[in-house]
């Protein structure tokens, strides 16, 4: 293994896998040529690839593999009464203030941790206090006015403004649709309990102040799943703790690091009034440490809650006994962005390679690497560049592959450290009488031979 | 194969297809415990299956196998500039008629073409004097107001509402986003023309009037790319035609009828200003023929009016001549609730099986079918159900499987079919002894006899 270099400051670290996003086509910022829209970002060429590569692996690891998970895929604009019922419509708020003179808005809550106080559990009117008692300042040192409360949800007006329009709502979390489309799942395909919804996609939020890269957005992109139990069979922890370590299991499944993770125990105004148990899964940011995942035991409180509003039955019928009930639920979170930033900075890598030579890699596990295989001719010749094709054709079948003939061979060589490609393909003029290939590991930079026919079956065994 | 039952009418056939769509957990109408929120829809287990399937099927067609095509996933909230370089924030509108009575609104274009007459062309005025004219009633009977232009763009109101805050804009469509990052794309991936910007993902239009069940909806998905090339070389025709054949092939691979398509060729005021040509592919659905794909030239119009707007140069320059020029792009469009919903349309059947019985079918193509195969036991005894289960194991790591052991067998199937289950793997007695099991196929309703160890290949060969 080549020599790692000590781990630079966290912020420049930071910056390092900012540029590397933008430079290598994996983020960019949305809205970019017109100046940059806040909060909203793109995902390019190679992010979308890993993107879509941690989605289709949860799916398989939570849904796919599993005979209790059916999953879902709800609209995200959604009638105002659900996020009523909900109580997103008053609760769904973050404290906000303004600074006096420049006009930007900032969370009062960040400002005052900013500032070395706690905020946690505070009103408006006491951070108000706190802010004139303390004399906290905004970022650029001017005064603040009163901190005040924000609705975060976006309001959209569906049909045309006279006549039947309505007020409808881009969607705060998924969470809703699983527990609103409840009953149309047990009407059409009758799970027995325990069973669990999943849905993967994007949520919104009208940050007050979107930061810290992708990692505060005001679009963003969710896993999550809510898990449906028989409360009467006294069970929780036991499911709580399998859960609990599905999450962990899945982490390592792709290659967030487990020593770079804490798990933080929701206690008092951090609890939610209707949750008994709340456990956050905090990781190390480059620009601290911060929520990545959650796991919430909600009991019954948003079936109940529908039930309610809607007038319509939630209970779930005991097949031997009759007996009716509303079922629990627990709610594993799995934000995306999250997931891809904390892989980013599990993966990312500065080393020492060879006499005073440096790489940059990005030591993606090899099951969701953007690119999976590389296959380099050695020349542009056609004399490899044919084989070396033929090669990308038997291997995308089974893996993402991609073809480079241009520059030396030691420039794509970094290019696909660069991008995290795991194994390098070289096809070389031995390649026309032995037909074997130069197979290279990202990580070990190791090189071996393998012959063209088994190339399938070795790969096979080193990425699925 | 059992016999066809005469297709029923036409409206009653999309009813049916409705009422399955519910019944089976395929598609629920949005907020539906609250009364539904207009021109939304909710995919349910077995449609976010389906239409899972299908964007993956799209992405491995379109740009995994492919050298010259690249990912992209953009914000869906975006700048103000993109659409008033686009033109949408004008252009992007539909001519609204009120109901002077109920105050409900509706698409004037469709008033006008539903009582028989042209619509395509006319101002909002002339439809007025129309209307007036041939005396256009509402579907209630009553008097119309004055059609007026009404803008589809959903705006949303960024950050809180003093200070900082701005109107961005939900997507119209995907086709902005891959413009606005071809030069973040150039910058960072450097790919040669000609290659494409693929994208899926939702898109949103505030449609004055949504109906056609998932055909003309608020929220949407689509899948889309723009195919970037080099209009020196005069062979736009040659690349229009691969994507036109390409396009076929895609429909044949998803299993949608091609005897139950149209071709269009758009022309005069149907024909976009800046486009030199442009198809739509219309499809036999059960409420009419209507547009299911396009395949549009556009010209460089849009990287120029994005170049003009944001001051930034999108040349594209060539290697060898050193020469500058803007890349022509050709873009095919897919809507992926219209896929689904002709592949649906496609697969539906009712049938005769055996004396006086009937069955509905979804015949499926094996490729994108929800569930490809069913593990039954004959028994919930557990000397079959755990060999069943062990089948399940094996078969699910290649194959959506699911695993059903409730009720008759015959009921079973019946479920299966109603889902377009290709394959039914019975377990039964005899599986204990010669360690096969009986594979029931959909369509044809025959049973051979499948020795366990031979199941994997067997369904390789039958469904990928």
């Amino acid at each position: 293994m080549p020599e790692n270099i000590p781990t630079s400051k966290n912020a420049s670290r930071m910056e390092a896998i900012v540029s590397l996003c933008k430079r290598r086509g994996f983020i960019f910022q949305g809205s970019e040529i017109y100046g940059g829209l806040a909060g909203t970002f793109d995902y390019g060429p190679y992010g979308v690839l890993l993107k879509r590569a941690i989605e289709n692996a949860w799916w398989d690891f939570f849904v796919t593999r599993r005979d209790d998970m059916y999953g879902l895929d709800a609209s995200i604009i959604s009638s105002e009464k659900i996020w009523e019922a909900s109580g997103h419509l008053t609760g769904f708020t973050d404290p906000l203030v303004e600074d006096t003179k420049t006009k930007k808005n900032y969370r009062a809550d960040h400002i005052i941790e900013d500032a070395g106080h706690v905020a946690v559990g505070l009103t408006p009117e006491q951070m108000s206090a706190l802010i004139r008692e303390k004399g906290i300042k905004s970022p650029d040192g001017n005064e603040l006015g009163e901190a005040k409360t924000f609705n975060l949800l976006y309001p959209v007006q569906m049909g045309a403004s006279s006549g039947t329009a309505s007020t409808a709502y881009l969607r705060g979390e998924l969470a809703q649709g699983m527990f609103t489309n409840y009953k149309n799942v047990m009407d059409s395909v009758h799970p027995k309990l325990p069973f669990g919804l999943a849905q993967v996609g994007k949520a919104f939020r009208n940050e007050i102040a979107p930061r810290d890269y992708t990692f505060r957005t005001r679009e963003f992109n969710l896993m999550e799943f809510e898990y449906f139990f028989d409360p009467r069979l006294g069970n929780w922890q036991e499911l709580f703790e399998m859960w609990r370590t599905e999450m962990y299991t899945w982490m390592d499944h792709v290659g967030i690091k487990k020593d770079m993770t804490h798990e933080i125990e929701k206690q008092g105004p951090d609890l939610a009034h209707y949750s008994k148990r709340t456990i956050d899964i905090e990781f190390d940011f480059p620009f601290g440490q911060k929520e990545l995942y959650g796991l919430a035991y909600r009991t019954d409180y948003d079936l109940t809650q529908h039930q309610a509003h809607s007038g319509i039955s939630h209970a779930y019928v005991d097949d031997t006994t009759g007996e009716k009930f509303i079922p629990h639920v627990l709610e594993p979170t799995f934000g995306i962005d999250r997931t891809i930033l904390a892989v980013l900075t599990s993966a990312y890598n500065e080393e020492v390679v060879g006499e005073g030579d440096t790489r940059t890699v990005l030591r993606f596990q090899p099951r969701i690497a953007p690119v999976q295989i590389a296959v380099l001719p050695l020349s542009k010749k056609e004399e490899l560049t044919k084989p070396a094709q033929e090669i990308v054709a038997i291997l995308r079948k089974l893996f993402r592959t991609s073809y480079d003939e241009t520059q030396s061979i030691g420039k794509r060589y970094r290019r696909q450290d660069e991008i995290g490609t795991p194994y390098c393909v070289t096809v070389d003029f031995d390649t026309l009488t032995d037909n074997a290939v130069t197979v290279r590991d990202r990580d070990t930079m190791e090189q071996v031979r393998i012959p063209v026919a088994e190339l399938a079956t070795y790969f096979t065994s080193k990425i699925l």
